[in-house]
């Protein structure tokens, strides 16, 4: 692979090629652990990339299993400690049960009970603190100085964000082989950036005679800190109690992470901000219509697509759907007419 | 491919050999049409075929497209009529949309919102009857007669059967892809017995060095036409009032049809039943574990393997998912505690 591939918006850097290496490297390490998740049509001419169908219901697997099989045996012989209230925790546990390791993971007290049931299925220890996310950092930290284990972090590492960066290969794939070409704008789900950083570089890296890559982030109003962050070009902080009141409890990030946010900076085409009721309506179509169970914050993408169309370029849209872990009782809740907290 | 291979049940026919090359046939006729659905992960290394996110929602468009497609240019220039309430309507609604045909569909005037606007959304024709099956069958052969259209049965055609059946040959690929070789019991949901006419037979045909397929059909106990009828070695109708009682409504036939039974007869390992408990508890841990939208019929198969593992063989279970094809208003209250008709 040469390292110095143009494609329309930029042209790549040693660096971001040298990345991009490490998302093909993370593809064949991921192959037969994750799932090559399906491309489904959508309405008119557009595509679902559905990694709610994911092992552990997300597509968190991609970036914590190539995190932790690239650790060295030494390493491996440690364990990982991680903090996470949600899809990261689950993921890191079914990696690390997969590759034979310890896992142990700073939960919230109040985590979803169907979150902690993931996490133990797969021989996760979890320690418990309190709610906020300040104590879960401190405490894993803590614990990785005392037990001597190694921090993964859910997005502000270099490999989580090479294993999530496989999605956009995959999506690249599955367009050439049905055929598609001209523009395609990619739809991805922002909270710390992990998987907009990943896919984002990688779909620049791919050579663009037959197509050419728009890849947008999509962030609720509520927490729109990528948006700002990318407009700034700087990371912006919102205040957690501002990112805290929309129900896609995966995007409540307060600003992306470093790692990712460089090449948010060079590799978004834009951010798209979705409301509250535009996500309600969104899981309720990815239901009815693609017969998807989907979370909010996997939903904001298709909210995306099918209430701000019009402030995206043209061509073949994908949304890329993140997750489907929700909570059975407000999943119902949600369905059944858009109960959203004010 | 040869006309004399064996497997552990029973040796081809030659008739069977030389529809197995129908299925494959079919197989290279819907390429880029049907969805090659995933094979995804579940409980205790089992394996759930999801059919329900093909275009329509459900595997209808396997048959329904191969049928069309082989008709010549006469016949197509003619058109397609046929009778049905639900899955198969819309599947040949889109399948002659695809192959610019016309088609009319004759429902009954209380088919669900849902369904009818699947087949006008495809620019179906609709003609409206009464409720009961009688009235859909001769209105259809009327309008066949009278119009010069051509009639496609839901099940009782060998196109039908044989795009079913490319299910199957997708079911063997993917699991030679994930390396799984034994014994493999595949759970089919049965109404009239298409797709698990095509899928045993095609099954029967692959070759055992690596894999030995044990083909279960699956239906509600309430409609558990099948299962009698293989066992009296005939066709054993139930009373459509009987039938009528299971919300699997896909699977209310009153007997198989009589092209599917006589592969069935040979080619099924047995019929599992299930209650309709047991299904709307499937269609609720499809939703929270797999993060699949299922209607009744196409979750039967999942409740076999959840509360019937005991009366199956050992090995591998691969449960085929149908379809999603269900009611808002009726899902949310399946999900919401199994309120089920008496």
């Amino acid at each position: 692979m040469a390292l110095s591939r143009q494609y329309s918006h930029v042209t790549l850097t040693e660096t971001d090629a040298s990345f991009v290496a490490e998302i093909e490297a993370a593809a064949q390490r991921l192959k037969g652990v994750v799932l090559r998740t399906p491309l489904l049509p959508f309405r008119d001419g557009a595509f679902i990339k559905a990694e709610s169908l994911q092992p552990t219901g997300s597509f968190k697997i991609r970036g914590a299993y190539n995190a932790l099989a690239k650790l060295s045996p030494e390493e491996r012989a440690r364990g990982v400690v991680v903090h996470s209230s949600g899809n990261h925790a689950q993921a890191i546990a079914r990696a690390a049960r997969l590759l034979g390791m310890r896992a142990v993971v700073v939960m919230p007290d109040n985590a979803p009970d169907i979150k902690v049931a993931g996490v133990r299925a797969d021989g996760g220890e979890i320690v418990f603190v309190g709610p906020h996310n300040v104590e879960r950092v401190a405490k894993a930290h803590e614990i990785a100085h005392e037990q001597g284990l190694i921090v993964v972090s859910s997005a502000n590492h270099a490999d989580v964000v090479a294993g999530q960066g496989t999605c956009g290969l995959e999506i690249a794939e599955q367009l050439a082989e049905r055929g598609v070409e001209g523009d395609v704008v990619v739809l991805v789900p922002v909270g710390l950036g992990g998987l907009s950083a990943g896919v984002s570089t990688v779909l620049a890296s791919i050579d663009s005679d037959s197509r050419t890559f728009h890849v947008h982030g999509v962030e609720p109003e509520l927490a729109a800190d990528t948006r700002d962050s990318v407009a700034a070009g700087e990371r912006v902080e919102w205040a957690p109690e501002d990112t805290g009141r929309t129900i896609a409890d995966g995007l409540r990030a307060e600003a992306p992470a470093p790692i990712p946010f460089e090449l948010l900076k060079k590799h978004l085409a834009g951010v798209i901000t979705v409301t509250e009721d535009e996500i309600v309506d969104a899981m309720s179509v990815a239901a009815h219509e693609a017969k998807l169970v989907v979370e909010p914050s996997g939903a904001t993408s298709l909210a995306a697509l099918l209430h701000h169309r019009g402030e995206l370029p043209s061509g073949t849209v994908v949304a890329v759907v993140t997750g489907g872990n929700v909570d059975p009782e407000r999943y119902l809740e949600f369905l059944s007419g858009g109960q959203t907290p004010a």
